[in-house]
């Protein structure tokens, strides 16, 4: 069974809040949410207020905090951060982690067990399941799921040797497009070419460098890694 | 007569059209965007769409890129985007140029003429009118109005010493609350304080460290400055 | 039996070549050298050709490449530098990996099977051996050999969770001196009181933050660690 | 009549110290020095210390401190670092300042009249005269000495558009080369071109990618500009 996690972080709180709200209303499992980052939290405090703030627009659903630095710029120590949550967010669940900093993952896992960290830099998801990662949370996984399920499996198993050969050709595949130049828009458009729903273009300033006419070779490349 | 220029630049470009026609229905005199940047802009020519489509919006307001790389982490070059931007956007009438780069900032104020440059490092304003500036937009103006105009007519008048004097009077006091940890909120409650306007507290995750029982003597210290 | 590698990279070739010179002359198992990095390579040819001419006067020493672009600056991606040192230098014989991009060096460790690839973000070592990292070098093996030696048989009996158990135990260790400020100077300070060899005091500009009389305190508290 | 000031910071303080007593030596008429970097000062104290022991090497020589962020990472305010400086080391006279932070600047120059803040970064030397800067240097004044001079002239004079001018026609110059990758390897080799002093090629790993074929139209450039 699916569940599904809605993003409610907006530059203005009261977006926030009005999304958190909208999303217990229509029977969403959790939420989640950055922190405004074109300015930043006055302090880790301030950031604490901020999540408290949102998540008591829906106290019913769980909620996870979105870490990724490389975004936002927000760089406290998110074991900081969660000894100072777990005594005001009751909702609180955890957080996805995108960042490399494996150190800073592995201490919320063995301090917060409580919680799930569920990590979100796809290319070296091994890495975190070492750390004992609970999940991913990730943009390839629309169209390299079945791939990325293998490579927990082959981890779960003992098999670490397998896992490696299987993130190794996930990052083959990512090397190649990064060296191209892709980034959001073109990953939004390889999700519409799998999914077969229509997502619409990527919004402005994000333009895809990805011409229709290539579709059906990206699709053959991304098939055959699948079906590894 | 004062002028007034809305601010529009949102995450959401259809955020930032609404807001820019609803300037132009209130009788703006002017518009003024960032671009996006929790997600960059794809490439150059991707942020002169995006600039492109807001001030269409608004097409009979000019229109004011609001360049502020600390902020948004978008470095392109200014005078290499005025080149694209003079022959897509008609309703363009400069920059608001908040960066500490002066080669760029003199590069834009000799190649581009029919524009105006509005300078907004207000703690280094005297370097900017030494390259041409065209006029300073900024937050302390609020507050340390009476003393700025007296900068820039001491400049104006070839008068540079005083000029000194004066940068060096404003710098003092920032250095002295940057020492303090002020920021956006911080400064907030001053515009407040200072102009009688009750403004409202600035919103999470933005929290001000004033107590109300420091309000004199801030105001004292800003008095005696801008008596100066 | 031990095998004892170099240092050899300085902001000088010149001098670097005599270090690599004298190294060779006084039996030395292998060299290794860091790029200089106050001004940073014009290219990534360029930067082969330096390490080209720092190998060549040790043509008989195997050669390391030191990547840390934390300290450096110098972020070519170590996978395209492998393609272009394969075919210039032949003495070479892998990289001592300092940093968090576990993507870059699981590419590197699949692609060059010729070459040795060892880790040196001491925090985080787990990640790099579920990666495959051959080996590792870093400054807390000096003190923390043992526990670190029982990590690396723990993950490869199989036993991950025995393994990120002592992981935890050495990251909890560093994020408490950490957080005291420690950095350089007093990771010497340790070495000298554990291997009993007295190595002197850091040089200017670096200065211990350690008092002798917290010495016993240190040792206590890193014994016990060592005897998990 | 010419001063020479000779820069003896090393990364090694040994090397750094037997320099500055070898300038003495030689009857240099000052000393600079940049501190160590690639691994950073533990402190604004211990720089202050490691200044003071350079400069003990040489106490009848005039010692500057050489601040230049972008390469070094070292970012103390350096008008906090003068007033612990001032205590210490007798022969302290002047900083070379290249960096854009023109507020840090004129905060130093107001505060310690004492001491010569000679800017350094050439392309927007026009700003730090505003600020009251006492001289320049920088490695384009090897060929671009007479325009600048006009340029310090102009200011001096009161005639603020004419320094403009130069300055604006000197950055065209450098935007041109900027945008062909132009750095330090390319500009001695102007260097050379222009003396007629052979320097000699740039060391690893910086390459040159000027063409001996290009000499005769970079000359001709420089040439018409310092005749402008």
């Amino acid at each position: 069974m699916d569940n599904v996690i809605v993003h409610v972080g907006c530059p203005s709180i009261m977006d926030s809040k009005d999304l958190a709200a909208h999303a217990a209303s229509c029977g969403a499992d959790a939420i989640s949410a950055v922190c405004p980052s074109f300015v930043k939290p006055s302090s880790l405090d301030a950031l604490v207020l901020y999540l408290q703030e949102v998540a008591s627009a829906a106290p019913s659903l769980p909620f996870y905090y979105y870490h990724i630095p490389k975004l936002t710029g927000i760089t406290y120590q998110i074991n900081d951060l969660l000894g100072k949550v777990k005594q005001n967010i009751p909702s609180f669940r955890g957080v996805k982690f995108s960042d490399v900093n494996l150190m800073e993952f592995s201490l919320c896992v063995h301090a917060y067990k409580e919680y799930d960290f569920l990590y979100g830099v796809d290319e070296q998801l091994l890495g975190a399941l070492a750390f004992g990662a609970h999940g991913a949370v990730g943009s390839t996984y629309n169209y390299l799921g079945k791939i990325t399920g293998d490579l927990v499996k082959a981890f779960e198993d003992g098999n670490i040797q397998n896992a490696r050969n299987i993130q190794f050709c996930i990052q083959e595949f990512l090397i190649y497009v990064f060296d191209m130049g892709w980034g959001l828009p073109e990953f939004k458009d390889i999700m519409s070419l799998f999914s077969g729903i229509p997502l619409g273009p990527s919004r402005l300033p994000l333009v895809s460098s990805i011409r229709s006419d290539h579709h059906d070779a990206i699709k053959d490349r991304i098939k055959k890694m699948d079906s590894v």
